[in-house]
């Protein structure tokens, strides 16, 4: 292989890595529902992408618990998993590049299934408390209080990352192999404030929709379902409509003397419903999954849509309704109120929202979905009540900023790609503008969450092949100009 | 007053900013004697300071006690003291500048007596675990041990100092003033790091006599006393010539039978001697001292040199070292070990080098003294047995960075001033040259520890003056381009 500086035959397989699924990445529609939407599954999706590639070598780090705190205990560690593909990596001597895909709140093993070929050398790091990362003796132990989750905090996590960077280029005797992080969702949101506290262990940070200005008053609370409605009024004004109307109809049907049980019957649901709430809370996260995994080439809003526009001609509204939860769950002995599998993403990412993920996310009256104004007090009494403590709503942007960010940091920092598919709700927290020459924004008008980290398909539009390539162009600019300056600092 | 954009009226005032006195800061000699150098003071920067301002209003803060972790206890919360003169802001309307002064390993009350007129609006923030600001119930139960310590680490500390800066800038309603933090030696590490890791909290940071290179293996261990040494060999040869032989002398008369009650008489010990090393270590941090403090008027080297230099002809080697110490210490009924009043900068700073601030100053051959290399070994041994916990000796490059730091920082960050004395043993590990057009090194040939934080006085020789005005006109032009950000943001 060439000498990087002259050579970027690294970069055809670079894209590559956007081929990492988004799984790990999910990001549970942040209500107080205990339990996250259920995911429209794309089977395409998997059987597009390679098995596991045999080329990750699986290693674990032993692992700091606490790195800012140096009570005895402190110094107690965990076993913390990561995994690393060298196999297309240039080398040390090259100062080849090394990519680092951040976990997020979910077990790797998620991500492994989807894993396409990496190139260069490809380091994924496990979140704590997530997967085989688990501090303390066993899972059980871990989530038992706010005591043994205390540790599971971002800025725990992002030290993790950046001990295990540095531990890896050591070992590899890869000191000026320039780092870039990569991550989606809550994962982009720590890729991208990786790079602002540990400038010195990446040279970038590509931040796939990560919605970091979702916090304290930044957004508006209303901005997620503001665009969940958008997306469907886009995708057909009829089904729009019907689906504003539904509630108000559900509400009609529930409070007559046997509205339960004809609602129950209407929707075949798997148990009698105990309140329409529960029926209601079921279609709202369809409809705000479908939105937020609007993903060609099934487009799940159209789906939705289809079940709803394409009922038969004299369907009542509450039929319409069922339609989509039909074409969305597609043919089921029953819905909305089956065994429900509370994974590990749901666990820890409700202590992650009650504890500094406060993201105030309300309905509106500008949505097809009942008002529902996010309170800030009746959250707090809530986490309280799960953990015995209370969260912190401004502790995100006391440590990481977000307010203002064009004027801070358009002289600070440099090297971030915030990508945003403007279809995607949590686009509305994310960061949609150019703050300067190298922390850019890379959107596009009909993405979602996430898509730009998913696995090439044939199918993948124009739009899409050309977000990554831009995306490519970008970081592939950041690793010259980084081999530039070596050159000159070595001299 | 007129807008700020165009005006700097506040600027003739700025410079008295500096005239802080850095008592707060005192860098003891980081070696891991318990108790740090006795520094010589100068009666005249007290006499030529104003009393206490009574413009300082004092506030304390309902502070966290751990900002990075939920477990319950960490919503514990304690009193933590800052002060604030507002007399001379030009108020919230016009986004007056902001100064805000970090405390360092002491407390403010040492600060006090030597502050001058502060002007804009100046904000003094204590540490936590000195002065009034103490966690847990009482300073006893605070520093009983590695438990209690466990909060006191610099990352604690410099999120103490963003939750105050947010909270005063909210209460005075001054959510666009740009802040400024400035600090000295440790407190201007704290400074540097501040502007890296919340540059959404402060605009620039001047750091003065701040040896954030001073870890891990990116300054040679043997830098400070090489200087020390190289400062009294420009002060006097003879001078250097006689303290570097003094020792093997002490030794000798050491070791005869009445060797150390000899050695006693001569330096006339408030109690006999007990071993050499007494008499040696004393010995050394006065050199230490006065090339550290090697301040002007007086320059504590040259005061130290004509005792040396100055003994009547004919006096034997260690009359004259011992002419060094009266003329540094002044005429004392007796010397060496005398009573020793450890204060809490002592105790504390010994827990901070003990965990994280890892300095590694060792004594090299080429030097005035007898070698003696840090061993990182023995040193964790040390602090193992004082609190039971092991120094981690590689967080701070970790956490904030250090190794190559041109190549990190040149397209990252900006408005860091790093001010340095060439004279100040602590300059070996100091950022000596420009980072960027904006991130800046400021040095004097001859200038010594923290000297550009000094009260301002007559006596100042033309060289220190250029070097004030140099830093104020760099931070003038930071809050001016600030302002013009500013403007083009609202539009």
């Amino acid at each position: 292989m060439n000498s990087p500086t002259c050579s970027l035959q690294w970069l055809p397989f670079l894209f590559l890595i956007f081929s990492i699924s988004v799984t790990a990445t999910l990001y549970n529609i942040p209500r107080l529902s205990p339990v996250g939407p259920t995911i429209l599954q794309y089977p395409e999706a998997v059987s597009a992408s390679v098995n596991v590639s045999d080329d990750f070598q699986t290693f674990y780090y032993n692992q700091t618990s606490n790195h800012f705190n140096y009570r005895p205990e402190s110094y107690s560690t965990f076993q913390q998993r990561y995994m690393v593909n060298s196999k297309y990596w240039g080398g040390a001597n090259s100062s080849a590049p090394i990519l680092a895909y951040f976990g997020a709140e979910a077990s790797l093993d998620d991500d492994l299934a989807f894993i396409g070929f990496l190139t260069d050398n490809a380091v994924q790091i496990e979140h704590r408390y997530y997967g085989k990362s688990i501090p303390f003796r066993s899972r059980e132990e871990a989530l038992r209080n706010a005591s043994t989750l205390g540790y599971f905090n971002s800025a725990q996590a992002i030290a993790d990352y950046a001990e295990i960077i540095i531990h890896v280029k050591e070992k590899l005797d890869a000191k000026y192999s320039p780092v870039i992080v990569i991550g989606g969702s809550h994962g982009g949101m720590l890729a991208s404030w990786f790079r602002l506290k540990y400038p010195h262990v990446a040279i970038g940070a590509f931040a796939s929709s990560a919605p970091i200005l979702y916090f304290d008053d930044i957004t508006p609370q209303d901005g997620y379902f503001f665009i969940v409605t958008k997306d469907f009024r886009e995708a057909s004004e009829s089904c729009y409509q019907t689906i504003k109307k539904s509630w108000s109809e559900i509400d009609e049907v529930a409070s007559k003397p046997d509205g339960l049980s004809i609602l129950s019957k209407k929707f075949k649901t798997c148990n009698p419903l105990s309140t329409s709430f529960e029926l209601k809370d079921y279609l709202e996260t369809i409809y705000a999954s479908s939105a937020q995994y609007n993903h060609p080439p099934h487009y799940p809003v159209n789906i939705v849509c289809g079940g709803i526009d394409g009922a038969p001609s004299g369907s009542d509204m509450l039929s319409k309704i069922f339609g989509s939860v039909v074409a969305y769950k597609g043919n089921r002995s029953c819905y909305v109120n089956g065994p429900r599998n509370i994974s590990e993403t749901t666990v820890g990412w409700r202590w992650q929202r009650c504890s500094e993920m406060v993201i105030p996310i309300g309905i509106g009256n500008d949505s097809m979905f009942p008002s529902n104004p996010f309170l800030l007090s009746s959250f707090i009494e809530r986490c309280k009540s799960l953990y015995g403590v209370p969260p912190r709503p401004h502790w995100v942007t006391t440590y990481y900023g977000g307010h203002d960010i064009k004027l801070i940091l358009h002289k600070f920092a440099s090297n971030i790609i915030f990508s945003n598919g403007l279809k995607d709700p949590y686009s509305s927290g994310g960061v949609l503008e150019n703050i300067s020459h190298s922390v850019v924004a890379v959107l596009t008008v009909n993405g979602s969450h996430c898509l730009d980290l998913h696995p090439a398909k044939q199918s993948d539009p124009e739009w899409l092949v050309m977000q990554g390539n831009v995306e490519v162009k970008i970081i592939k600019g950041w690793i010259t100009k980084y081999y530039t300056d070596l050159l000159a600092f070595k001299k």
